[in-house]
């Protein structure tokens, strides 16, 4: 701790805002880097490849449909939508940093999404007979769920670092989080449909470490800006609601084909509708009054999906969904009251978001559900070839039993939880070197560090005013 | 209407906004309620549970994409996006009573898609063999539906009742739905794919006849709040867009695979967009200086959608979708010009969304050309298989001829208005009650009453210019 | 030019932006005719109608899913989102313009899409047994692309016509559309499948054409109007990123089954992504600070996605999209710094929007691009069949080779520069007949020409302010 602190003085120092040269120079050589490396490595695989004719003949496949495309395109594209306009719109709340809110959520995005698919492709599309990625709308997929997990540790910063720093956040949030997920689902054999674990826990605790090692003790300076405005309110409404419509695609756009996809979405949709009521239960009876937050019904309201994340594909019934959605919308809207605040009081992490009580804490809980589940599973409920597909029993894990499959489950949180925190301080420390052009604490939560704002209401409404004096 | 008078005015009481006990205690026990009733109650049927393996083979199904997943899981998340996003945006429109708009509509519709799966589940997916309600897709999508008639209820109260008479509203609203659906489709054996009379219909009455039992003659002291601003209608517009765009989903969404999906789709698309032009022009032509007005966009441009629900899957032919769409741009429109104020004025219906001219009227006139288009049935039209795929005359209905289909049709319209107007009236008797927490008049359309609003701005312009005088 | 001069001062007159006749007139004759056109002509084809069940079996078709409903619904859908939403909300950044910008583009949308259904059903669906044109999804796809050409149009004229111009530049734009679409696709057999040609080089030129036929030399009158305000910028977000997560079902809407689609997905995807990085780069290190300008990010994000449209279906390999979106994004926010400038001081074209960067240039490229990489074509890349179904080698076309296919693009590039050019002049002197009711100059950008604004939160706040005085 000692350490750290003297590291943190270190680097404390004159802030400039000014990116004109590290983030035009990050963007293209990084940019250009990709292109190198698609250039090497990144083909199209057998479904998107014009030789598909050929090989739906050899596989005797019947019709096009039967192309992967069709059973996932239409998940894939809600993904992408709750990963730009959801994300995005989600983090629109403060009053003078939507720019930065949407902007900077798209710039990142677009450049994690390129980079995951490279470190994906390495770990699970490689074709060994010619060493080149082939890829196909899963890897789209996963690209996008990878790029998920960097999105919401930019919700624990968010105000607080420059596009650089957030480049560089992303450059190695991608990596870790390809690394930890071959580890969690290829290793260690855990299941993880809509990324419990793999996304939310190690994206919760990455941004929360990160967020902790960039910790700014006078930040009350721009306190002004922290807040919201009625209007910045309602966009954030559209973040909310395009990623809790679309969370039921989120959980199944990976899962099996058929009664996978079909289960998931099922599961998903009923825990989120039991959070929206508890989470409307407990804003109401915690403040004076009985009057509804913004902030809980934006953001715990989406707890449910996130815990419901790794047993979606799982027997875990309709009403075990409703319970998960149930305790999550209580556990998610007490942090919002209770824990944000503490957290930032005396564990000094400043989480502008509140992503430990929508993310980290759901995540850790769907990692449990998950585990819980996995270990009830049983011939009776899903049949003998139901529990195969559903745990993937086959091959070298063809041994599996359900009881070890649970235990395996809770092994993969554990390493989620430790590469989340592990790293995020690691790229934290990074992040705390002087170059990154972050703003100064009067300066954060203001769009001006790095946009144009032409705003000339506020003038205009005042000319305006004085001009009948 | 002395007796309903008396009633209103021993309702008649001091008004007190706290829903800090009631509203957590519905929420959470009717949440828990759910919780048990989905654990006796609610299964997954064959094709979301992993025995789909084992039936697919039996059932000599070549490929998982022939689960009714595939076919619905588009329409059904575009059906989520108008509930939520659709229906909520559109009703955004106040220039101070956003945060109830979305926020209220998230609510209940989050409440009411569970209860519309256990009371639809009874009435129609019940398993005889061990009395349980096996869910699937199309489960969802009727869900959604079946919410879709309370959201519309609460565009004619919008601004004027509380939470927790939202969550009554809905208990019943859903209830009553249940029950007319039930009789309309199954034991009258009308069609309905769009639902012109289930929803729209049923939904329209139902809300103005509550608004009606729930008439406050002296609103007018919060005609201040009850309009829009600049950006306020913008937001609106969000809602119309969703809505208008997705209306095509909504009406083939549970129609038959293959045609009768594609079929709907494209009558719903046609009528849509002539419904815009009507609109357009008797906006113009009805105001002074031909300028156009915000609402009639935002609400009559999708009343077409609503006009051919009925018939959406008949053969309803290009030309015909387009003059149903043409007219009900004009009576629609025409409907805000003049019987919006006139209902106020004299019958004492205060309508804030205008649901008579984009539900009701145009529910009525759906339920009409599904009538007459059933009736007007011919198999040298249809074919003869055709014939009997499009009206299910099949099983006890196969003795059934278009002509008879007809009258059974309008008998269907004749029901849901009855259960709409009826249910409307009781339940708006017990909204009535002074327990409810509901505001006083000059409190109304201002989301102060509910919401913790945070807004600075106005506070902080002002200090900014008085500072420089 | 000597003559344009003189036509252009003969047209000079006093404003007036009554619409009140000619609005109402046009849409209501217009949608008549329609009406008329589509009980003569329009019926739905064999996927539609209800003889689809003895098509199947006719045809052997073993399952309702290989309907080309549920190949392409989820394109389509997200197609529609991307013209109402998309374009509409992209429009929405002017200050004082969202209601025209949303509004009106839904209005010509609207009757754009019935035009466009007849004009290319003529040209590409009529069944020559019965003289009547089939429609089915594919046909509703088409329409709304044949609908973008015009919306693409309208940026460049945005603000500074009337909606009946606007109304007239449609049913042009979609007559050009569908020849040079007629002449690109049949004629030369050119492929397009995103449209880089038909849809973005034409709507470029035609809509910067009109606009230098409509020339205002004194519009900075109304400069005061022709920025936009912090939320107004929020709002062209929304269709910005709703274009970007979209165009990959722009680009793959109606490619072939099976890989044609897929492939055109993940090199748009791929385009995109490399785009918003460049952009991002060239927008910081051109401007003051290094301050990014929002104006950047709502368009030139996009023009990756224009520029790989008409390669999306071919081997561009995933490199190449990435190549071709990033130098997309160099020229594209070049353009917006340096070229829109330049044409409006010295070559009298106002580009309100800016489309020149965002459509025209990028679709040249795009056109370029799928030359070059058609002619580059091989059987060892693509495989004989591939080959074959890629490029449509059959029928009349079967002894085509790729190096001649290249040529062909070529031409038909120049095909579309020359109709849009030719006819925007045209159709822009036809709208500077004095007929029309657009606005004089300091009325431009400016909702309150054709819509009721009551707005009156200036006026309360001023109020509020005054009464503390």
């Amino acid at each position: 701790m000692g350490c750290v602190q003297s590291f943190r003085e270190l680097c404390d120092r004159q802030k400039n805002t000014n990116v004109r040269l590290s983030l035009p120079a990050v963007c293209i050589v990084w940019q250009t880097a990709m292109i190198i490396l698609f250039g090497v490595f990144i083909r199209y695989n057998e479904e998107s490849s014009p030789r598909w004719v050929e090989y739906r003949k050899a596989k005797n496949i019947s019709s096009d449909i039967e192309n992967d495309f069709y059973f996932r395109y239409p998940s894939f594209q809600d993904v992408h939508v709750m990963i730009f306009v959801g994300f995005g719109f989600l983090m629109t709340f403060l009053k003078r940093y939507s720019f930065g809110a949407v902007g900077f959520n798209f710039l990142i995005a677009a450049f994690g999404l390129q980079w995951a698919l490279l470190m994906q492709g390495w770990f699970h599309s490689l074709d060994y007979s010619d060493g080149k990625i082939k890829i196909g709308i899963e890897n789209l997929i996963n690209a996008d769920f990878c790029v998920a997990g960097c999105l919401i540790a930019y919700g624990a910063v968010l105000g607080k670092v420059s596009p650089v720093q957030l480049m560089v956040l992303t450059l190695f949030g991608i990596t870790l989080f390809a690394v930890e997920e071959y580890i969690i689902l290829d290793l260690i054999h855990a299941k993880d449909a809509g990324g419990s674990m793999v996304i939310h826990t190690f994206g919760g605790y990455y941004g929360l470490s990160i967020s902790w090692m960039l910790y700014r003790p006078n930040l009350d300076q721009s306190s002004r800006l922290q807040g919201s405005v009625y209007h910045s309110d309602v966009f954030a409404m559209i973040g909310t609601l395009f990623l809790w419509m679309f969370w039921p695609s989120f959980n199944s756009a990976i899962t099996d084909h058929g009664d996978g996809q079909h289960r998931a979405a099922i599961n998903t949709y009923l825990a989120l509708a039991a959070t929206v009521l508890t989470t409307v239960a407990v804003s109401s009876l915690f403040q004076k009054h009985g009057k509804l937050d913004m902030v809980h019904i934006q953001n715990s309201t989406l707890a449910g999906g996130v815990a419901v994340g790794t047993a979606a594909e799982f027997m875990l019934m309709p009403y075990g969904s409703l319970i998960v959605g149930f305790c999550c919308g209580i556990v998610s809207t007490l942090g919002y009251i209770y824990l944000t605040p503490f957290m930032e009081k005396y564990m000094k992490i400043q989480d502008t978001c509140g992503i430990h009580n929508l993310h980290a804490m759901p995540g850790v809980i769907g990692g449990i559900v998950g585990a819980i589940t996995a270990a009830a599973a049983s011939e009776s409920v899903y049949g003998h070839e139901g529990l195969i597909n559903t745990f993937d029993f086959e091959g070298e894990f063809k041994d599996m039993v359900p009881t070890r499959q649970g235990g395996h489950q809770a092994a993969g949180l554990c390493v989620a939880i430790c590469f989340g925190v592990g790293g995020g301080i690691i790229v934290g420390c990074i992040l705390r070197l002087p170059i990154w052009g972050d703003a100064a604490d009067d300066n954060c939560f203001d769009d001006e560090a790095y946009w144009e704002v032409r705003d000339d209401s506020l003038q205009y409404l005042k000319n305006d005013i004085y001009s009948t004096f």
